[in-house]
C-alpha cells in the first residue's frame, strides 16, 4: 500500500459533491474542504477544477463557491461549454444550441449561423417541445448529423423536487435520430484529457477525486489516472462494492483525501 | 402464387397513408380507397381499422374519414387508447396521463387516483420540462416503474414541418428511469391480437394492409398474419429490399390490394 501516491504532480476535483452539497438557497460548502483546498495549493501540487455543472458561466459558478470559502479561479475549472467550444473550433463545426440561458454567454465567440451541429446541455426550462423540435429539424436536415451533449447524466435534484437531466433528452434526439451523441464532459475520455493537458502533466502523475463511482473514478481511471472516491454529495456505501469500478481508495471526505495523498509523497 | 389469399375472412387496414394522407387541412383522402372499403364490406369480409393515431379520439378521427367519403364507424377502428384502457383495467394500474388533450376523453372512465404507472402519447405542446418531470416522478416513486407508451414513432411530418413523435419521449423516460416501456399500438402483438379478437378470427384468417414496412407489416407477420403493403403514404421503394420484412405482396394502393385478395378468393 505504501507508496500508492509516489509520483503524483496533480489533483482533479470535482466540485458538486466534493466541495459543496448544492440545494437551499445555492447549497451550502462540505466541512473541511476550502481548507483541503488550502493544503493542496501550498502543498505544490497542480490543482485542476473538474466539473460537468452546465446551468452557468464558469465566472458565476466560481463566484458562488468563493462567497463559500474556496480559493478558486475561473482559470482552473474545466467544464463541459468550454470543451464543447474548443472541439467547434477545432472542427470548424457551427452549433444550434439547446442550453440553459445562464450559460449561453460561453459560446458568446462562437459563430453560431447556418448551424450543421446540435449543442444540447441542461437546459431546464428551455426544453419546451418547440425547442426540441428545432434541435430535431436541425439534426434530421444534416447530411451527417452531430449531436454534442454536455454530459449525459440522468437526472439531478433540486429544492423542489427530482429534475430531468441532459441525458434524457439527449437520448430522444438520438432515438429521433438515429445517431449517438457526442458527450463532453465527464466519463468521456476527451474532457479528462483536456483537464490533464490544461495542467501539463501524463495521466499517471494525476489524482481524481469525486463522489461519483462511475463519471468521476471510473473516468479518471480509463484514461490512466488513479482516483478517489469521497463519502459526501452523491455517494452510497453500495458504491464501495460496484461491479465494475473500484477506487484506488475510499475516504470520508476532501480533507481525508489530501491528507492521504499529502503524507505519502 | 395461385390460392395465396385462400382462407382470408378478415382484413385488417392501416388508415393514415391507406385511406388518407394527413397534411393541410387534415389531409385528403387516397384515390380508389373509399370505394375499395366499400367493395370489403360488400365482398362480406370481416374488417377492422387499425391505427396509431393517439392525437384524437375515435370519434373525432372517424368524423373526418366520413367526411373524406369512408363507410366507417367508431366500433371497427382499433386504437391505442383504448386497448390501453383495457391493459389498465387488466392489471389494476391507475395512469398518470402524458397524452395529448384531445386523446384524454378516451381515459375519462378510467381511475386516475395516486397513480401506480404512466400512460405516454404523442402529446405534443404538452411535452413541456415541467409535464416530462412530473411524469418522471411519478415513475422513480414507484417500487415497479410501469411506463406505458401509445406507439414507438420517431417522428412524422405535420403542414408546418417535422415534428418528435412519442417514441423520442418515451425513449428519455426510459433512460431516465432505467427501464424498459410496454408498448400498446403497432408493432406490438398484443395490439394486433386485440384487433383479431374483435373480429373474432384467427392470425392466418386475415391480411394486414399497409404502408409502414415495420410497423404494420413487420408486425402483423409476427403475430402469423399476411400482410400487403401499399405504395402510398410513407411507402419508400427502398422498402421493397427490406432488410428483415419481406410482405406477402407490394402493390400500387389499397383498391388494388383489395381487388388482388378479392379475385384470388
Amino acid at each position: 500500500m505504501a507508496a500508492r501516491w509516489r509520483g503524483t504532480r496533480a489533483l482533479l476535483l470535482d466540485v458538486s459533491g466534493v466541495l459543496y452539497d448544492s440545494g437551499d438557497g445555492g447549497g451550502a460548502p462540505i466541512a473541511g474542504s476550502a481548507e483541503a483546498v488550502r493544503k493542496i495549493k501550498a502543498s505544490g501540487l497542480k490543482l485542476r477544477f473538474c466539473t460537468n455543472e452546465t446551468q452557468t458561466t464558469r465566472e458565476k459558478f466560481v463566484q458562488k463557491l468563493r462567497g463559500f470559502g474556496f480559493d478558486i479561479s475561473v482559470a482552473e475549472v474545466t467544464a463541459p461549454a468550454p470543451a464543447a467550444c474548443r472541439v467547434l473550433r477545432e472542427r470548424s463545426l457551427r452549433p444550434h444550441l439547446l442550453v440553459h440561458d445562464d450559460v449561453m454567454p460561453e459560446f458568446a465567440e462562437i459563430d453560431k449561423t447556418n448551424p450543421n451541429c446540435v449543442v444540447i446541455g441542461d437546459a431546464a426550462d428551455n426544453f419546451t417541445y418547440a425547442n426540441l423540435n428545432e434541435a430535431f429539424r436541425v439534426l434530421i436536415g444534416l447530411k451527417n448529423p452531430v449531436l454534442i451533449s454536455l454530459g449525459k447524466g440522468r437526472y439531478y435534484k433540486e429544492t423542489d423536487g427530482l429534475k430531468l437531466d441532459v441525458g434524457a433528452y439527449m437520448k430522444a434526439l438520438e432515438y429521433a435520430c438515429d445517431i449517438q451523441a457526442e458527450i463532453v464532459g465527464k466519463p468521456a475520455k476527451m474532457f479528462f484529457e483536456s483537464a490533464l493537458a490544461e495542467l501539463g502533466v501524463q495521466p499517471q502523475e494525476a489524482v481524481m477525486v469525486g463522489d461519483d463511482i462511475v463519471s468521476d473514478v471510473g473516468g479518471a481511471q480509463r484514461c490512466g489516472m488513479r482516483a478517489v472516491q469521497v463519502r459526501t454529495g452523491k455517494y452510497r456505501p453500495a458504491d464501495e462494492n460496484h461491479p465494475q469500478v473500484k477506487p484506488d481508495a475510499y475516504v470520508d471526505n476532501l480533507a481525508a483525501a489530501v491528507d492521504l495523498i499529502l503524507q505519502e509523497l
